[in-house]
């Protein structure tokens, strides 16, 4: 069925109409009267709707049922990514999104060579979550992930060990597997970072450990940094029984 | 320690020259008299060899030790992927290399839109083959995966069928999971397949049934054609005790 994301608040009655980008999607797919769509808010709610008119610009609908999203993760991933060069960010925001990840943390460390300005990252941080979205719409997803951008590596720490697991990533660590760190307890959530190109400090290494981060590795092979977060991410899905 | 790749034959003597790209790779480096370097054979063979000269486009070195190499999988993934549309199938290569695999296949399946013909075949092959070896050297792995294309599905079936634990992932499966296939038996071998961007035809997957594969499902996300192959990768990978 096709996928449609509105805001919470045009959920709520018993009637909706779809307009702007939606509307022009509904064209592209000459949606017709009586046809079933789903129509969700982007958090995790979602209504099966029927198409009552199609006029230009806009698309009515009748609700018909409502449910909670059956396409979330059991547990919510918070991905958190040193800024990296070019557009990798943009490639894992949209794979993070089709993974089922329920946040993106942007931020930066030391060895981070792209460090985007105040001014350029309002505009970058609407494309990011327009990208999250069009993901989350072509996966099936019930829910967007945030986008999110932070100022500082020791912001990211303090954020990212807010979830029940919080997890750095660090070539020079052998010892300690990601897989040890799932099996110490039960979580619902968890925080996985990651570094730049040139990879993390040893001292970032370090203020993360007396975060509150278990430091693992990802394997003996060298990982570029846009594929870290993303084998993490599969991984953590996999443990949790997602697939 | 920096890592070149050279022919098994090369790698038999107590002396070995470096020369061509290898050269020119050491040149930028500025490889000195006295270091040491990693030459592996590509094929899980590695010497460690300290430069004893350094001449215009020839580096001589003298073998000080042999060993397996360490970074090598456990598990022998091959990873089979219906051609996909522009690009995707370099990505896949490049970033299956990092993540572990044993070898990467091509195939045409009855929805695959790009249909590489012969001819522009070899020289793509060539390519892919090249990015294969430029992902293992910067992930430090001991082994260049092979890439392979096929002629035809049936094919795809027949080869992939040789490992011990063939899976087929596809979209409209719910009850089995990757998790229920890797658990059923031990395995030193896995084959992962996935279609292309329109998917595969359930009469595609019927016959993949009979040729001996698991019908799996990634979870209940669907996953863009080269987001799938790279998810299940990372989960076998995580589920074989790599990381």
């Amino acid at each position: 069925m096709t996928r449609f994301f509105v805001t919470s608040r045009e959920l709520d009655g018993d009637f909706l109409v779809l307009t702007g980008e939606n509307a022009d999607h509904a064209k592209v797919l000459r949606l017709k009267n009586g046809e079933q769509v789903l129509v969700c808010d982007g958090e995790g709610r979602e209504c099966i709707c029927t198409v009552s008119d199609v006029s230009p610009g806009q698309i009515s609908l009748v609700v018909l049922s409502r449910q909670e999203s059956k396409t979330e993760a059991s547990v919510r991933v918070r991905v958190y990514m040193a800024f990296p060069k070019g557009d990798k960010l943009e490639h894992v925001i949209q794979k993070a999104t089709e993974l089922g990840a329920y946040e993106i943390v942007a931020f930066p460390s030391n060895r981070c060579v792209s460090r985007p300005d105040e001014k350029s990252l309002q505009k970058k941080l609407e494309r990011w979550q327009k990208i999250a979205a069009s993901a989350a719409e072509q996966s099936g997803r019930g829910l967007v992930p945030r986008v999110r951008v932070l100022k500082s590596y020791q912001e990211a720490l303090q954020d990212g060990a807010q979830t029940d697991l919080p997890i750095l990533f660090y070539e020079n660590e052998r010892a300690t597997t990601l897989r040890m760190a799932l099996e110490e307890q039960p979580f619902r959530s968890v925080s996985l970072l990651t570094g730049p190109e040139g990879g993390l400090e040893e001292r970032e290494v370090e203020q993360a450990k007396n975060a509150g981060f278990r430091i693992c590795t990802l394997g003996s092979r060298i990982l570029r940094c846009e594929t870290a977060p993303l084998c993490a991410l599969s991984a953590v899905m996999y443990a949790a029984g997602e697939f």
